[in-house]
């Protein structure tokens, strides 16, 4: 884990990111604070340019539109090309048809390394995609849906699709179909901060550029650090009578001030 | 008022933005502090979507374009034919012909339910659609303008508009036509955060939308609230030697810490 | 140096933004603690408009689409005809064709104030400008680079393209072919912010616009006053045990907090 940890450091991957205008600067800083170095970039005539020089792509559909549609195909096909790393966030993938569709049409024509989400999110596109309705359950009951079947429909999803998932919510689950692991860090107010699953999937992208010969744990490894950044900046705030935009700020202090010690100390990682 | 304030935590509305890229993570965060629950989109494609899940729209025309003009016309449609709440914030009416213009498009079009600007921007449409000239001081002069005109100015639009009117500055004016409010929270510091404007209108989103049949009053008191935050804000910045980032920060904080019982305590809204 | 500093305050300069949607909010809040009012407005039909209320003009290319090109070159236009400062941020100037050559389109057709980039910016721009090919080390050896090499390619290129070229780095270079200065104040922790280059270039436009007879001298207090800025913020920051989103409230603290006779202080500026 520690050399997880470490690689991200030392090759300091350039990652391009193809994102929302909501939480694109928490993007760019966390993307820092990891080891990462961030470019952001929609326009479709410097995607390829972008994808030479780049060590992977992150695409994030929280305010999508049809011109970021277009250049999240073109540069993805330069990425595949390349064989380089492709991490989706299907920000509200299931709310509209226009995300749902767009989120099938990536999966249907990219090689995507990665894809995470939360439960809803994720049991869009499981639904669709796989054979099974065992998980249609109401947004209202996902609470009490037992993580033994999410686990299932998370292995059973990344096999399907051939790449890693994660799904992040309460407890983090993360599977390549053969591995999976459970993140148990975090701490529920990170859920009143908008955009903390956005900033995960930018440290995924680092995180899976960094490690190509550990893509599953990589990703386990970078959602314990944003739940572990969660919980010590979480402290801070309750104990200065602070609130969720301080939350928000200490979230990426903690990433950028943790040391691979801490990271060893405090996560919480099991692997199934 | 605390029945107000509580209706907002009670109900966690979805409040569906279309809102400028320059304060949007602001408003994304404030809305989630405040109670509610903030998407953002502009795509045209999802608007129908979009306006079927959500309970209450926001437009901001502080970075418009013509792409953004079609959407929030096609969005503001469908929201009105649902009979849910539409904010307008006519950001920089006046200053381009762009903005003014839009901005009446939008009020002759839709059915907007609050609008909230500063002086200039309500004097700019009240000059357009009332009959009388006198309000049309200087920028410069609209200091010394009495309350007493402002307030007529307000009432008055309200009446011809059928929308709740929130003027914001030293003093706030909340006015329907019938009930008007004078709210004297806040702190000139406030002025020196990009975007305190947008942050209210965004909230008033959220209040209007959990309090339909008392929009009016909860205007006035998300108007408060904002201020009373200002003032807390404004307290720990100076006490810590910070500055205008720490504001914009403090401000939220404070949003999000804030109990009904420090609402009531601080208040100062007045009816006229 | 002291008069400088407060014929910004004194004269408050709108200044007009066509810039990134990644570092935007920075840009708005730290044009407020500088002293000026940022707009920031990208649609074409709005943009002689604003030429005719705004003092300057800034544009960055971080985000760089066709739609932004065509305005920055109409909008820009419109403020040289009205000899009203233009200042540009080539970001990405080598990284891509799409920036390196909308850098040339705009260098070419404007009448450009100043240009703010980074050593490899601005080398690409003067290596396809400048007739010698002297300074086209890799990047790695940029740093090896002496400083009289640095300032006399600052000095050939302003001369060359009649702009004030100010080259940030471990050691600053503001030069206009006449007069050069070397900036020593900054850290090296401020690259850990994302956007602090930009935020620079949106001080520069109100320093520009507030200090038309010394624009020059302008840039470089400008210059140090961020770096200064970066230096307080760096050392509340190490003090507390804080990270780099920490950093990046407190450089916009800092020069909102900023007083002449603290800048006449910590100022490090040396002609040469």
């Amino acid at each position: 884990m520690k050399t997880i940890f470490k690689n991200v450091q030392k090759t300091k991957p350039l990652i391009h990111h193809i994102t929302n205008y909501v939480t694109v600067n928490d993007c760019a800083n966390i993307q820092i604070a990891c080891g990462g170095s961030p470019i952001m970039a929609d326009c479709i005539d410097e995607m390829q340019d972008m994808s030479n020089i780049c060590s992977g792509l992150v695409l994030n559909i929280g305010t999508l539109n049809k011109t970021q549609i277009e250049s999240m195909l073109f540069a993805g096909k330069s990425y595949g090309n390349q064989n380089k790393p492709i991490i989706l966030d299907p920000v509200g993938c299931g709310a509209t048809t226009l995300r749902t569709e767009t989120t099938f049409k990536l999966i249907d024509e990219l090689k995507l390394s990665v894809i995470r989400g939360n439960l809803s999110e994720i049991k869009t596109i499981y639904n669709k995609t796989g054979n099974t309705k065992g998980v249609d359950v109401a947004e209202e009951d996902l609470i009490n849906l037992d993580t033994t079947s999410i686990i299932k429909m998370a292995s059973n999803l990344a096999t399907k699709l051939n790449s890693i998932i994660v799904i992040t919510g309460q407890i983090d689950i993360i599977s390549d179909g053969k591995d999976t692991y459970i993140v148990k860090n975090g701490n529920p107010a990170m859920a009143n901060v908008s955009g903390t699953g956005c900033m995960l999937t930018s440290i995924l992208g680092a995180y899976v550029a960094s490690n190509p010969e550990n893509p599953t744990t990589a990703c386990a490894v970078a959602t314990a650090l944003i739940g572990l950044a969660g919980e010590k900046a979480n402290s801070y705030v309750e104990k200065n009578n602070l609130g969720n935009a301080s939350l928000r700020v200490g979230i990426i202090d903690a990433i950028s001030n943790m040391t691979s010690n801490d990271l060893i100390e405090g996560i919480k990682i099991e692997k199934v």
